[in-house]
Formats: C-alpha cells, sequence, structure tokens
C-alpha cells in the first residue's frame, strides 16, 4: 500500500469561507485544475492507493471565533464528504479554528472520531502566534490526550521582510517555518510535556538534516535526539537530501508524501521515484511509501 | 597557504561606536575572549596561515549618516592596524556605513586600497533593507567597477516572530539569511547588473545546497546556474552538507572558513579537519583550503 | 475659490497595473461608485471649485523599477487626462515610482511642468521605507530644487500587528502615519536640509495638536516650531480638533479637505460646513477654505 | 485626597529579573533617581496624597512561564513591602505573568486580597498578543469575577518601522498604543463579554478625543457610547485636550495621573496644575483629583 501523507485538496466553498478564494496560484500549483476523477487516474497511474488530504496554507485561523469555528467545521465536512464518496483513496487530516480555544476542542471533539480523519493539521505558526505560545497549551493537551498525529505545514511568511519578494517566501521560507517550528516545539520542551503526539514535519524536515552539525554545535545532542522522534513526509526530490535525511532522522521516520497539487505531472511522479535513487535499502523505501504510514495511521497490514 | 576567510574581530572600541558592547555573547563565542597572541598560537597550531577578518553581525549600520561614517571608519582603521602589526596572518574584508550612499562611495574611496582590505562586507540585510534595495545601487555600482569581493554575513533575525526565543535565530535563522539573500540577489538579476561583484556567502550558501531541488522544481534552472557563480565558505562542520555543497554548487567555489570566535578549539580544528571527511579529491580540498582563495585575493603564489 | 485639496481619483486601469483591482473598498467609500458627470454635480451644489487629485493609498510602489515607472507613467497620464478634459476643476498630485530613485527623477522631469501638476504626493512611508531613508534622498533634493509640494498620505498599516484587525489600520492607524511621518521629516533634519520642500499633512496632522505638549515635554519647543511650517489638510470633522489644529500649528497652515470618496455625501458637505463651527474668525475660514490653496498652488487672484 | 493612579515604581531586583536592568533610561525620566524619601517629599510639596503603583512598560512578560511567574511574584511582592512600609501613601495596579494563563491565575489568587493591591496593570499588548486574543481570556473572565481595576500601559513599540527611530516610538507611539488597545477592547466586544471589568485608559485616552468624529464617521456611534464606559487618566499636561477629553469621554472618567518618574519637578508640578487651566467646574477638577478615584479604588470617604 502507498500512501502519500502530503497531499492537498481546496473545495471552493471552503476557500471562500476563509476569504481566500482562488487559492492556490495555478501557476504554482499545475495539478490544482484537475477533477477528483483526474486525481484519482494519476494516482492509479503512479500506483498510489491512497492520500490523506489537508488544508496546506488555508487554515482557517480567522480572528472571529465563530467565523473561524465554521469554516473549520465546513472545511471538516467537505474533506469527510470526499473521503467517504471515494473509500480507501482518501483520509484527511482535520484542520482546527485556532487560536480559538474553546472552538478549536469543540471541533477535535466533533470530528476526531470521524473514520476519514487521522489527525490534525496545525500552521508552523497560528495567526502570528509561534507552537509554544500558551494559548495552544489546552488545544495541545487534548490532541496528546488522544494520541494525535499532528501535521505541520507552513503558513506563508510573505510578510516577513527578508523573504517578501521574488517568491522566496514559498522557495525557501517554506522550509525554513518547517525547521524552525520543530526546533520550537523540541527547545520548549514540549514533546516531553505532549508525549502522546505525533508530529509529521514535512519536506524532510525543511532544512534540519543540512544543519544538523550547526544545531548540535550551537545548543545540544538532545535536540537532534529529539528530533528523531518526529516523523518527516518526504517532499524534496533531492536523492541526496533524502540519503541525508534518514541517516541523520532515520529512514523509520520518513513517510511519502507529493505537495500535490503544486506539481505538474513528471514532477508528481518524481516525488514518489526519487525514493529509489538515494541508496536506501529496499526494505527502507517499502516501509517510507506506506508501511510507516500505514501503521502510524493505524491502517489494516501493510504491503 | 591555509586562509581561513570567515573569521571574526571585534576591537572594543569599534563595538562601543555602534552601541553594541560587549559583543558576542561569551557563551555562545568560546574563544572571543582570547588575545591576538593566543589567537595567533591557535593559528599556528593549526596550520592555518591567514585569516580575513570581517565584523560579522556588528555592522556600522547606525541611522544616522555621520554616526555610521564615523563607525565604519574608526572600525575599518582598527582592523587595518592590525593587519599591519601582524603582517602575512590579518586581512580584512571592510565595512561599510550603509545604508548611506555617499558616506559608503566615501568610505570605498579612501580603504579600497589600503593593502588590508581585500574586499568589503555587506550584510545579509541592511537596516532593514534587502540586497536588491534600490538604496545599495550605487554603492553595488561602485564595488562593480572595482571588481571587489563581497562578503556576505547575516545580522540577526531575532526580531523576526518565528525566530524569536530560543537562539532560533542563530541556530537556524543565520543560514536561513544566507539562503535568501544569495537567491534574492540571483533572482532580482544583480550578477548580470554587477558582473564584477564576487560574492561569498557563508555557511556552504546556507541552505542552499539541501533546497535546490525544490528551487529548481518552483523556479528555474538558471537559478541554480547563477548561484554557481558565486563562491561559498565551509563554515558548517558535516561531510555530507560540504560534499552536497560541491556537487551542487562546484568545490571549486568552495572557501575555508572558520566563524572564529563562534567556537571552542575542538570545534575550530574540526572546521579544517572535517573537511577531509567529505570524500574530495586531495586536490579539492587543497584547492577549498587556500587555492581558490589565494587567487580571489590576488595573494602571491598559491602553494 | 473654493479649493478642495485632499480628494481621490482611482483610473481602473491604474488600479490593475498596481495590482489592486476594485479598490476602495465600496463600503468604506460611499461615493466611489460616482462618475465625474455626478462627482462635479457634487462640487457644485456644495459650492467646491476645484480638487486636487492624488491617489491616496494606491501608491504605485512595486517593487521591479519598470513595472513601477510604467504604472505611474500610466497614472499620471490619466489624472492629467482628466484635468485637461475638465478645465478649472481639477488639478493633481502626481504619483512618483518610489522607491526607485531613477525612475523617479525622470518622472518628476516628465511631468512638473505639465499644467494640471501642482505637486507631487508621497505616502507617510515608501515600501517600507520611512521617510528619512537615504534611498529618497536624490527625489527630495530635486523635489526641492522645485520648490514643490509634497502631499503626504497614509498608505495603511494593516500588517502593524497591534493595528491588524477591526479596520483599526484606518480607523486610527492613518492618522498615526501622519503623525509619525511628521515628526520624522521634523527630527531627522529634512526640511532644514530641503527647505524648499512644502509638506502637506493630511487629517489635521493626524494627531498632532492634541500630542502637542507631549511631544514638547518629551523632545523640544523646537519640534513644534518645525511642524508650524508645514501645511496641513482640515479632513476630521470635529470642530474643536479643528481649532486645536488652528492654534497650535497656525489657520494659516490649514487647506481644506474633504478625503472624497471616503465619504457619503452628508459628510462630504459636513467636511466643508464644519469649518465655520471651529471658532474660527471668517478671514481664517476664507484662508482655509481657498485663499492659502491658491496662492500656494500658485493659481490666480484667490477671493 | 488627591490620588495619582499613574506613577511607577523600579526595584532594581525586578528589572533584573526581567533583563531590563538600568531601566527607565534617565534622560527620558528626570526624577528615576529619586529615593522613597525624595518622592514623599515631593508628593508633599505638590499635595497629593498617595501614588497607585505600576510596572510601567517593564511588565512580566518573559517567554518562560516560570520565569514569568518569579518575575511577577517578586515584582508584586516588592511593591506591596513598600506599599506596607509607607501607609496611606502607595498602593500598586499588580502585574501578571501574562500571557501565561496558569500562572496569571495563580498570581490573581495570590494577591488579589493583599491591602496593597487595588487592581491590575496589563500592557497595550501582551508579548506580541493583542487584548483580544483568546490566550487572555480565561485571565480576563477571572479578573471580570473580580471587578478588577485594568490599568493599561504601553509597553514600547519601538520595532514597528514606521516608529523607529527618534524616540518616536515613546513621543507618540505610547498614545497610539493606548488608543489602538481602547478600539480594540470595544470593537472585539470585551466589554459587554466582561462587564465587570473597569480599564483605565492612560493619556487621556491616548488620542482617542481627537480622533472621535473620524472613528464615529467610520464606524459607529456605539464606538464611542463604549468608550465612555471606560476610565482614563490625565497624564497630557494639554488643557485644550483635558477639556476636549471632558467632553468626548466624560469628565466623571477622567483620573489625575504624573506618570512619575518621567517628568522633572516642574513637568510634575504641572501635570496636577493643569488640571484647573481646561475651564472645568470646581467640582469637576475635584472629582478628577480625588473624588472619583477613591471612589474606583474602594477607599474611605472622597473628600
Amino acid at each position: 500500500m502507498i500512501i502519500d501523507v502530503h497531499a492537498h485538496y481546496y473545495p471552493p466553498r471552503y476557500l471562500e469561507l476563509i476569504g481566500r478564494p482562488g487559492l492556490p496560484p495555478v501557476a504554482a500549483a499545475a495539478l490544482a485544475g484537475q477533477s477528483i476523477g483526474e486525481r484519482l487516474a494519476l494516482l492509479d497511474k503512479a500506483g498510489i492507493d491512497m492520500q490523506v488530504l489537508s488544508v496546506s496554507q488555508a487554515q482557517p485561523y480567522l480572528p472571529d471565533p465563530a467565523a473561524a469555528a465554521e469554516a473549520a467545521r465546513v472545511g471538516n465536512d467537505l474533506f469527510a464528504e470526499l473521503c467517504a464518496e471515494q473509500p480507501g483513496r482518501f483520509l484527511t487530516f482535520a484542520a482546527l479554528p485556532l487560536p480559538h480555544p474553546d472552538q478549536s476542542l469543540a471541533e477535535i471533539a466533533r470530528v476526531a472520531d470521524l473514520p476519514a480523519v487521522v489527525g490534525f493539521t496545525i500552521g508552523c505558526s497560528v495567526a502570528g502566534h509561534q507552537l509554544d505560545d500558551p494559548v495552544l497549551g489546552p488545544v495541545l493537551a487534548e490532541l496528546d490526550r488522544r494520541r494525535a498525529i499532528v501535521f505541520l505545514h507552513p503558513v506563508g511568511q510573505e510578510g516577513t521582510p527578508w523573504l517578501a519578494g521574488h517568491n522566496l517566501a514559498w522557495l525557501v521560507g517554506a522550509p525554513f517555518e518547517d525547521t524552525a517550528a520543530a526546533l520550537r516545539l523540541i527547545l520548549a520542551g514540549l514533546p516531553g510535556r505532549y508525549p502522546g503526539l505525533k508530529f509529521i514535519v514535512p519536506h524532510l524536515g525543511g532544512t534540519i538534516p543540512f544543519l544538523a552539525a550547526r544545531v548540535t554545535r550551537k545548543s545540544a545532542d538532545e535536540v537532534i535526539g529529539g528530533l528523531r522522534g518526529m516523523y518527516y513526509d518526504t517532499v524534496s526530490g533531492s536523492p541526496e537530501a533524502l540519503a541525508s535525511a534518514c541517516r541523520i532522522l532515520g529512514a523509520e521516520r520518513m513517510l511519502f508524501g507529493t505537495d500535490y497539487p503544486y506539481c505538474d505531472e513528471p514532477q508528481f511522479r518524481h516525488h514518489l521515484s526519487y525514493l529509489g535513487d538515494a541508496g536506501l535499502d529496499d526494505s527502507d523505501v517499502g516501509r517510507i511509501t506506506g508501511g510507516t504510514a500505514a501503521a502510524l495511521l493505524g491502517l489494516g497490514e501493510p504491503d
């Protein structure tokens, strides 16, 4: 079973509710125009059994608590609907109306036990709140109690002056967000406080494998140890980056992902095929493409 | 001849002029307390012939043009004095009173032909101005006319909310600054406009080698091509990061650096020794430790 | 002659060029849907002879120099065209493709002598550059040489975290921008360096009259003295705010303005009528409604 | 009884705990060097019976919850100690270790019933969180339950680019913070949600009286109505600003304050004497100098 844990879905009604109609830009997301049928055909051709869908940067992080709650509810329902219509093909990481604690706790209670929902997605930051912000405490505690998967995702730092313009916020800012969010969690001691949480950091941990020696030199060995307790998806495309990530973070922590629809068809296929070019054992490749995800998501017998 | 192109020097009188006395924090910079004699002994033990000194983040980027000009002048004179006192051991990348164009042009004219000055250092951003800001145009044009080396260096993004706290701004923010600055230069077309400039990007290009596949997928092959026209220093400590940087950016573009005094003695030595652990040819290692730098800096015969 | 110096115009083609189609929001700008004919009828009814048009926050401050230059050129031409079509009814403060110095100097040269152009409008900040930023030096010097009027206008600080949401950026952030920009000019010594410039600060100086005692207590008497050398428009609606502004900054420095179309018809009329409710001499009211502006703009005989 | 509700106190041990030793700058705070004895003599000379002390911008808003809690505890104890040593002369608005909810609730429980504590001080923003941020919800709810006074105070926006340099952040940024915080509370509906809270906004509401017509034009009459439900201190120095504040917000909402030690001795005395220059009834002046505060703070019989 081949499982793509990093794939997006943008129901138009949901995008309108969060005030970002038209997202994502077609130029950047070559496959954004595909119908569900076309997407399934693409998955079939590539041999991918299943996608775990999430909202990407299109989080329902509205300032008004009621509006955020409604957007999250409508969005999660539209995702669950698609999963129900295509049994065995789609699951979802549900979104939360953060930073509003009461509304988020209510949405967790409402959707956590839906068959489609295998975890939750949270931005690398939440409406300007970093992941160690106390406003997130009650929500992380509840997710911990449920031993939930938390799929992190960049939110876009176009407003950071040194990433403004030239699409730098997505070219490189997105993996910077991944890196900073994962390190912040470790350095704030959150995995220790919430041991039930299973974090997935996208893009091979952003830039963590490349900076591991620096991080260790300037902080402590324990930091890399902590990072080894998280999961990572393989959205990168560079065999040597993947090999490096496996050596430093562990091949058993890697989960196949495509960042669909932010790729054209050859790039989509490359996200799977390049896993074979990193000099990994076949058994590692098998675990990466589906075995680890199946166990993590609680899906039947991984093949 | 072994040349360390990434090494810092903090004359107290200069630090006072820029209002940052006490910099750098001793905890972070284990060797900051060394005298010049102790530093030379360390270089001798390690077999390093020469350091090219720069101000690191302690740039003279004061809002008042006259105060900035004075700080740059005093600083550059103190650096030149040390170089003169220790012939053959130290050279310097001079600092500029940016973002003030007239004062910076005057300082270039004043110091460019001093024997100690082999190039200029510019922050990855300059008092909130990015490197493609028009305020820098006249200065870059003059440096281009002189075919100058420009040694970039992070300035510290502690004020960027998602890098605030936990020392994230230096743990990972510094290589993020390198990455964004180098890409910004390319994407803004500055190397084409100023073909005489020779940029040195620290820390193996920050995170560029790890993100090269992503950058190419989301922008254009030409971007990596442009990056191959820059120089990089080897401050990293990770053999596989170095190997990756050499494959993607070119071993002939790498220049040995230590980030002295931001290391303890074993780390200082490791910055040199790890160059031998990356599976590079001996000739490449030789070019990295000194050959390329000697040619670039216009020093006699590289050994 | 009654002259409204603070009035806006939004040619759709210009708005598209700057990437802000649809500006301004109809809710906020009740009169934005009026045709030129309807606007002239409104002016006639109110007894207003003339409006000096400007782009408001819709400045052509694009990162790409060529794109900024084109937007400014097209925008200024569209404004000049309207002025030519309605002789004696409209004049304009031309916009500049800042922060790009060469392009801005070229646009000044191109339009400064057009009959419609009676001055220039510059944002309270320019694409993140404050008004004392050296990038603006050559442009301010040229405007000084031409003894030009510079009409400042807020650009919108929705991205300032403590002004985010609840429309705070326009409710109060706009006059905060006015206040800070005017004080920055004084505190940076720019009126002394560029004595030919005649600044107009909108909204009775933002909040300066109310804060004058505080500013004097915490800085120096000279600051208020410097502020008395600028001009101000009367967009406020509060008779006691106007009376205070006249006492502190001088009635002879006040210029009538309406902020058209950011008002409905009764508010539009109130911007003129409230000038009579502030306990001012009739002669002062006459100067405010047109006399001072006519002299400043170099228009025939003020009545 | 004359009561100064806006006065600060900076115990050195507390300043060290929050990492801001040396605050405030002597240049800005002429009276900062006074001993308690000298301060009492000054109060006696001016005829001021009592000061309600607060930490000004030196809030214990540290990222680490335990460190914040300790700083708040030590600080509040030092304030309470001084109050106990000088009975009848000092009271205090206690500080809270925000944004940490559990630690803040614990500190409220610990100090709310101390005789010295007559309310709480909260920054106009809290470590980057605005006052309508959900992280503050539990704390505001508890303060509401206790019908507590909340004395707002600016925290310093030196990092806001358009207020950077020239001391603009304190010259005018501080009253901008007051204005935005008070409006944000109203626009977010917090007084309705927490009807027991009694807010004091410093500096005559920042700039609210001057901008009232604009705020009403662009939002709704109810906003000014909501603002009339808050209290304000008289730190300004401008009789006409005070008169305007009384007309718009109500003389019965004004509380005398000095911003001690941010003034020299003549300025200190002026903060009291100018209350008589605003054309108010004597009875209003009496309420402003002490009557309203005595009732609000629950002090014996106001004279």
